[in-house]
């Protein structure tokens, strides 16, 4: 079979490998697709070179089929259509407190372990969904980032006719606000990426572009003064930090989606004077995974708009070399049997 | 009748004034014992010179009897014991979503318009909670901030059997740590100064100095790695931001009493890793008075330990001097029938 690896120094190869059995308590998946994160592309960069054990296969955003069953697991058949929860918690303590989802020693799959970028690839029984019969397996590589969205708008607790403001509109974000007009609520996305903008409208989003238009001022005008109820920070730069605290009304609610590597400045004040709540939200539990698998299956949201190139496993270089180059591009999926 | 008047430029004076009639709507009340608050001192500072309508009586935390009823108001009767909630909302909008104690045009009485450290005192009956035959006004002027730690330890959601850790041991943090104890959770004090430090001990309260001992690895120990469930930042300076993210747990919520006037740094990457909350609180609501009017009548907590002296109002300029030159005490009363 083929398997993509990385190998440190912003370097791929395409191996040719043996097709492992699965051991006891594991499956072998037949990998139709894997979707290219933000974390990938951090891996390419060499940042999290100490965290991957290098020369290793990454990748966690994937559908595909049950090829074989190990010892011990059952509920499942050969041809079954399923995606990975790529949280391996096995090292949960009592001190996690039954948030397995985020526990202290989580490893996260495609990271800490190999990932879905070959044509087969082993893992525990306990990290799978299955799908539908009818669920298609292109769309189904977008479950892993989609049950991110679902999870930030559950911990936001929005609800119908509320008004979100979503800043950043990268996959993620896109994401959200998919979800969140799902949920019956409004939503603002604020962007300033001129394509992303474009790519935003044509998905039908009101769209801002906050370094021509005061969103505030935008948003304030468009709730008749209430503001955002809900923020979601998908950015992860300083300027969104900045005006989640101004879009944000009297106890709205702001989720800390966007990974900010250091501390940063934060208006306190605003939090104290009107009581906002940050939430933190990191990957997803099983119910939302449960709940992007439903939403993938009906297929009511523009998600195939999202996927803007299908690429072989052996074009793996290329594929991150042109992300670099092309800021525009939203969710590049590699073909895992091509 | 005895007023005190804040003249700007850190000078307080007393004067003989008129005792007035109350007008519709209003009640005047016999101003029992009137509490120092940090505001009133931030207030002594200058700080707030653009807010204050100088020539003004400033004051909010106090008890008293009713005098006199001006037309209109029911309900109350002549020598009633009651407390002021200092929150005129009635610019209330309805972008302000019901949330009237933190609306956006409210106005605090005894900032915006005249306070308690005066012999008689008018105000809107709307403000009044009625207290007991058998409270007691003196413990009664701690009300007003004991009602600010009720409010935020409600806003918490702490349990009973939970970790909190108080990140300062002032009057507020004191009184935070009170409450937690009253809600059957365990509670931690982080305090740096050494009187206080004594006090809170006294108290009966677990306290660390953390400019001497690892505040995380105690609470981590103590916890058998759980971290807090709750942190309280009553503190207000940046050891203290620094700190919450790191002592706080899985899910934690931390609640931002402390007024941090300009954008501080956060570690936004513990509450993304963690998903930690942040909590914004701000004064408190009727339910939050009434709880508070209940813990000082059945005054089974050592608040009679937080009042460190009683002084007649013809000394407000001593006292605001000395509570400059003395950062030890805790709380000081004005005695204003002297
Ligand atoms: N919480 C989680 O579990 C989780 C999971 C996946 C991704 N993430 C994080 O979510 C964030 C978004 O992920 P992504 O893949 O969509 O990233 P992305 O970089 O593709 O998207 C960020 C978007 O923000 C836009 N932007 C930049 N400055 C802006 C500004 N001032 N105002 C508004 N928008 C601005 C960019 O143009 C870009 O389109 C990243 O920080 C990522 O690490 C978190
Ligand atoms: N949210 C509200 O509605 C509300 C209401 C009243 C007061 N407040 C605010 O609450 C805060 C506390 O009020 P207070 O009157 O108790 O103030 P205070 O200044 O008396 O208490 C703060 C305490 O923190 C201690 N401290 C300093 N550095 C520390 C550190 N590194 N670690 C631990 N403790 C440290 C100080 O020694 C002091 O005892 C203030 O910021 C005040 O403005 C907010
Ligand atoms: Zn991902
Ligand atoms: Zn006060």
């Amino acid at each position: 079979m083929k398997a993509t690896i990385y190998k440190g120094n912003k370097t791929f190869s395409v191996i040719d490998k043996e097709i492992a059995e699965p051991k006891e308590g594991e499956v072998r998946i037949k990998v139709a697709y894997s979707g290219v994160c933000g974390t990938d592309v951090h891996i390419y960069h060499g940042m999290m070179d100490k965290r991957v054990d290098i020369p290793e296969t990454i990748g966690h955003e994937m559908s595909g089929t049950i090829d074989a069953i190990g010892e011990g697991v059952t509920g499942y058949e050969l041809g079954d259509k399923i995606v990975v929860r790529p949280l391996d918690d096995r090292a949960v303590k009592p001190s996690d407190k039954g948030f397995n989802h985020i526990c202290e020693e989580l490893k996260f799959i495609g990271i800490d372990s190999p990932g879905s970028m070959q044509q087969f690839w082993n893992v525990p029984a306990f990290t799978l969904h299955k799908l539908k019969e009818e669920t298609d397996l292109k769309l189904a590589a977008l479950i892993e980032p989609l049950s991110v969205a679902v999870h930030d708008v559950r911990l936001s607790g929005l609800k119908e006719g509320e008004t979100a403001v979503v800043l950043g509109g990268g996959p993620i974000g896109l994401l959200v606000a998919m979800v969140v007009k799902d949920t019956g609520a409004n939503v603002v996305i604020s962007e300033v990426n001129p394509v992303r903008i474009a790519k935003a409208k044509e998905l039908g989003f009101e769209t801002v572009n906050p370094a021509e238009v005061d969103l505030v001022a935008y948003v304030r005008k468009n709730t008749e003064g209430r503001l955002a109820d809900v923020v979601y920070e998908v950015a992860g730069v300083q300027p969104a930090l900045d005006v989640m605290t101004e879009v944000a009304g009297i106890r709205a609610r702001i989720v800390m989606v966007a990974i900010h590597g250091e501390p940063k400045p934060v208006n306190l004040f605003k939090f104290f004077w009107k009581e906002l709540k940050l939430i933190g939200a990191r990957v997803y539990e099983k119910e939302d995974y449960e709940k992007a698998i439903q939403l993938i299956t009906v297929n009511e949201l523009p998600f195939e708009e999202l996927i803007t190139d299908v690429q072989p496993l052996t074009k793996i270089q290329e594929v991150f070399e042109n992300i670099d180059n092309n800021p525009d591009g939203l969710k590049v999926l590699m073909d895992c049997q091509q």
